[in-house]
């Protein structure tokens, strides 16, 4: 398998870049606009042919890549259904199946970072967009967000799956690029609350200030970038 | 098997952490020193115990962490034969073998960047130091580096190597975490040359600013960062 994780320096953004064998159909997850061009190099290098284009939701922190890439490529381009952004070409819904040769990622519905993110299972490996980070969780005040919905995304969906299951999150900021649902279970601080009603309160009193792109990179993102 | 990739943003530098199992002994490769509060929490966390810190070679841009892991832990700390450094507990030489565990890692004298520069090479992955970089290559033009030498190391020993082998190396500066050795050899335009001194013209003819860290660095770095 071709899988290659990518770092957007600006924004601290994974991309996610996945292909079953050389000559053959790619996915991309969460790309960054203006690494688009770095992207159609390493596509045409690896020698492998971009099909599917994914947000796991529509980003506040950097504009997407969609757009470009589909403009280029042709790719199907997608987000959630409960998404505001009318520009792609597929919207999915919890439980459905996307595929490219022989990967297949299952779409899971994990709202709560903002209403409309999605988590991509993919055999030993989970893509958790800004639901969960590396001993983190993605923020819940604005685009929708809801600690109540993200508290049962964690741990009625993501921390049920098996402890060696791969979590290959949106971002990070300590330079981590991955972990495992069962070290997340043990040592993400914030998965550790005794209840739903904490969890809440914790995302409550965070205050964080809006990123500083936000008012650009959210009406782009409706917009796939373009 | 543990592998955990690890970035410092302020020296785009990956350090490698290493395991067999949970429970187990572990390596560590090119270790920041500031950032070992966090891998002393990670090692942890995983239930590994650290029994061995190398550094691929004395490092310019970054305070080694060797030193500070070593008093730690008491780790078992190796540096290349060729080394200034009077701090380590182990100087290797090229094919010795350094275990933990169920690991192996073969010792690649690989010189050119510096004159003590090794890369060490694990089943299906090679951690290359500074000497073989994503689409580019090691500098050459300090530390008794050498391009004719380094022409050598990559030519005659990474290039050597089997084309799906993974490459994991010191730096990247663009996002990117591994190639493969088929891909540097066909994408990385240092390696496009036609001879040996094709590749020393271009080497210096680079003209780099000297690493802002150097002088901190580098008198550091011989004692182990301590």
């Amino acid at each position: 398998m071709i899988f290659r994780q990518l770092f957007d320096y600006e924004s601290y953004t994974y991309s996610y870049l996945l292909a079953s064998r050389a000559g053959g159909e790619a996915i991309i997850i969460d790309p960054v606009k203006s690494n688009v061009p770095q992207y159609l190099k390493l596509i045409s290098e690896l020698d492998i042919n971009l099909v599917v284009a994914i947000d796991t939701h529509v980003h506040a922190d950097h504009i997407t890549g969609l757009g470009d890439l589909r403009d280029v490529t042709n790719c199907v381009t997608i987000l959630g259904s409960q998404t505001k952004a009318d520009c792609v070409s597929q919207k999915i819904k919890d439980g459905d199946k996307i595929t490219a040769d022989q990967l297949t990622l299952q779409a899971l519905y994990t709202p709560g970072h903002t209403d409309d993110s999605y988590s991509f299972l993919m055999n030993d490996r989970v893509f958790t967009g800004d639901t969960l980070l590396i001993r983190s969780t993605g923020r819940t005040d604005f685009q929708n967000g809801d600690p109540k919905q993200q508290y049962d995304s964690l741990f009625n969906k993501l921390l049920r799956l098996p402890d060696n299951t791969l979590v290959y999150p949106a971002h990070d900021y300590k330079g981590w690029m991955m972990s495992t649902i069962g070290e997340e279970k043990k040592f993400n601080p914030r998965l550790q609350v005794k209840s739903e009603s904490e969890y809440i309160e914790i995302m409550k009193a965070l205050k964080l200030d809006n990123p500083k792109l936000m008012d650009i990179a959210v009406p782009s993102n409706l917009k796939c970038g373009r």
